[in-house]
């Protein structure tokens, strides 16, 4: 071994490769799961191919609005983060495990629970890991988790590392989203611990109402699993339902909800996250799935201490206004794009989506004389037009599209006219 | 079912005691390794006791300065953060995986390797979830890893809740807690994939010489495993040795050094870290290391966004006096420290500290009358003198104490001389 004279660095003789590691094939067989993975290898065929004629690239494929200025975060949310940066008193590690009860009161009153009675456990944490935190505490050999297709597939990546089995069932086009309860309770067995829904719905924009969610804490009592109530979404709907927290249904099966104000307050980047549980009869004391929770926040990261200091300040500053802006926006967008994409060719979109960002559109590759599938579709589209959408697969619809209509309205319609002239200009001739 | 006509909340029949969950108990089990479990359960024993009489606690149980205004992070630090935080620009998720180049030659440099040849592979991410990246990654079944004793048990805590098998090398006390490096020959099979290094050292005060490193090194590669440097204290060192990174070594044995923002500018609660691989040979590459860590990103939570945006200001406008102050008041605490412990009956301090903010020191238990262990210990020294250390068994040396000295040196003299009395009043009769 050599030490070179000028700065200390070691240069050896060649390394040999002879090292006891192995890859972790496991982990490496999550990539295709992500959605950030697959987008950013639509973008990088994207630039490859020149990309689309030097136009402005129309981002319809992830859930992240914030960049455009018409969703820029509200002023009181910022002046309350850099109050609680600047007073100094929020550098440290925090001192207990999530908020205090002040702090969780409020954010359960923002999940839509209006009365504490709803929260008989105290909201116990804030984690935007909230899913990597559930899938650690449920996970046990031989354990299965029911997940929702299409769904959000970071619950599968999660379950799998954890060693879990995701099972699916199906969302039904024809009713709304609506989930398959009769599929369910086919896939369900005595090693099913638990039942996710997303509502209102990535990747489906569905929203639903009192009497769906009634029949899912039924189903979910009948099969003896708790329910996860993806809730990130909360109140960002525009149709004619309103969001019902499924906490309201505590009572008939334990509900685990996770919020986060990533969405609704337009900072994803902020990553706040919560776990709030609704279970009135005690269940998770008594299974020790509360306990689980406060143990895995010891070998798990924190929510930046400031942020968490900021939020009695953001939640009580944040205005109505800001909200209503918000789902106007939305509501306006979700109208452009339910109209544009029934006048496009080889695309059918089932069901108007009524909440969240997003809606799901099905290819009729039939239609297309030179396309082989959505990743197909997807990569060319970004070629050709500099638009970005996600492949139907990455949430469990081969052939499927997910597109993100959180976009600004300009840019939205000019990306949907492109979207078009593509699905045209690739169309077999009539016969 | 019912619906209470007022707000829509749901009161069930009892519920059933028939759900599928059962706790996970290997999760439950990891409560013990946690400082912070162990130091709340001391608190809380020690407000149910009444406390100490009234007299302000002295917290000299974790390693959290940054509440003590002599310790207050600088305002060029904070300015870069409220600059990015208000520019709008960072509420977004991060758009790639981890830092541009910019950052992380700037990072890598801070972390004390001057030579951008130092990181042939650009470093890799920001995370403080960095030893759970790194434990993710390695784990494979069957896979050890070995781990200094003392040590920081939150390694422990990952490696066995991913799967691996913990094992403990012992550092020397007499040796200026320099590692046993004949022990670690003895400890490693085929299984294992690295070896962990914690310098400066938590628990020890530890700060090693560019020679045991080399010999730490040569040692690595001898056994083919990887060197994971855990540096998160670089630069905090009061002592003749200077601070020497352990990426220097990267050409005998591959090394993962883990850095963060929270001890060098006082800010834990920033919740910013980051992993820099030091690779020249590329076995990282070759091995799928490097994949990995990428392919665990795409599954974990990255860091606030405007606290990586704010990144290049902070490191730019960072100025070495207030690194020099730090030192300056570690410096003087670790000299009160060595000097009161070494007049405090029963207690013995076998090295002084040279870096970090922590010391070891041991209990003779056959000199006082009625204390059981080091549990017992720290429980009634809370109780009666309001001082918070944390017990040795925690770091993996039952009947130890460590001791942070981060804290105002007044209250550290304070806390000592408590320690001082309890020992004293405790004390066995003389024969
Ligand atoms: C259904 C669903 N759950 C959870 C998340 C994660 O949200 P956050 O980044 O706020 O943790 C997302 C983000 O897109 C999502 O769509
Ligand atoms: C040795 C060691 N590694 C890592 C950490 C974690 O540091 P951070 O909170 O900056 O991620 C600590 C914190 O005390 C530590 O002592």
């Amino acid at each position: 071994m050599e030490k070179s004279a000028s700065n200390g660095e070691v240069t050896a003789v060649p390394i040999p490769d002879s090292w006891n590691f192995e890859p972790n094939e496991r982990l490496l067989g999550l990539m295709s799961l992500s959605v950030r993975g697959v987008l950013a290898r639509i973008k990088a065929e994207m630039v490859a191919g020149g990309g689309g004629g030097g136009r402005p690239v129309i981002p319809m494929g992830h859930g992240d609005p914030s960049a455009f200025p018409c969703f820029r975060a509200a002023p009181e949310a910022v002046d309350a983060v850099a109050g609680a940066l600047q007073s100094g008193e929020y550098n440290s590690y925090s001192t207990c495990v999530g908020l205090e009860p002040a702090h969780s009161t409020g954010l359960s009153r923002a999940q839509g629970h209006n009365k504490q009675k709803l929260n008989p456990a105290p909201a116990l944490c804030v984690q935007s890991l909230a899913i990597e935190i559930v899938c650690s505490v449920l996970a046990r050999p031989g354990a299965n988790i029911l997940l929702p297709r299409p769904g959000y597939k970071f619950y599968e990546a999660r379950a799998v590392f954890n060693g879990m089995e995701a099972r699916y069932f199906d969302l039904l086009p024809e009713k709304d989203w609506e989930v398959d309860t009769d599929g369910v309770q086919a896939l369900a067995d005595k090693n099913t611990v638990a039942i996710v829904i997303i509502n209102p719905g990535n990747p489906c924009g569905n929203v639903y109402s009192y009497e769906h969610l009634a029949k899912v804490a039924e189903t979910a009592r009948k099969l003896g699993i708790f329910v996860i109530a993806d809730e990130v979404y909360a109140h960002l709907t525009f149709g004619e339902r309103k969001f019902v927290p499924m906490g309201v249904f505590g009572a008939v099966a334990p509900v685990i909800t996770l919020g986060s104000l990533s969405k609704r307050w337009l900072v994803p980047g902020w990553w706040l996250g919560w776990i709030v549980t609704n279970d009135p009869s005690g269940v998770f004391q008594r299974t020790k799935v509360a306990a689980s929770i406060r143990t895995y926040h010891y070998i798990c990261s924190d929510p930046t201490t400031f942020v968490q200091g900021a939020v009695p300040n953001l939640l009580e500053n944040s205005k109505e206004e800001f909200f209503q802006k918000t789902i106007k926006i939305l509501k306006e967008s979700a109208d452009i794009c339910w109209e544009k994409l029934n006048g496009t060719n080889a695309i059918t979109c089932p069901s108007k989506p009524m909440g969240s960002m997003f809606v799901m559109v099905k290819l009729d590759l039939s239609c297309l004389q030179d396309i082989k599938d959505d990743m197909d579709f997807c990569c060319r589209l970004a070629k050709e037009e500099s638009v970005v959408v996600l492949p139907g697969r990455v949430v469990g619809c081969k052939d499927w599209l997910r597109i993100t209509f959180a976009i600004d309205p300009p840019s939205l319609e000019d990306g949907l006219d492109r979207l078009k002239s593509f699905c045209l200009r690739h169309s077999k001739p009539a016969q």
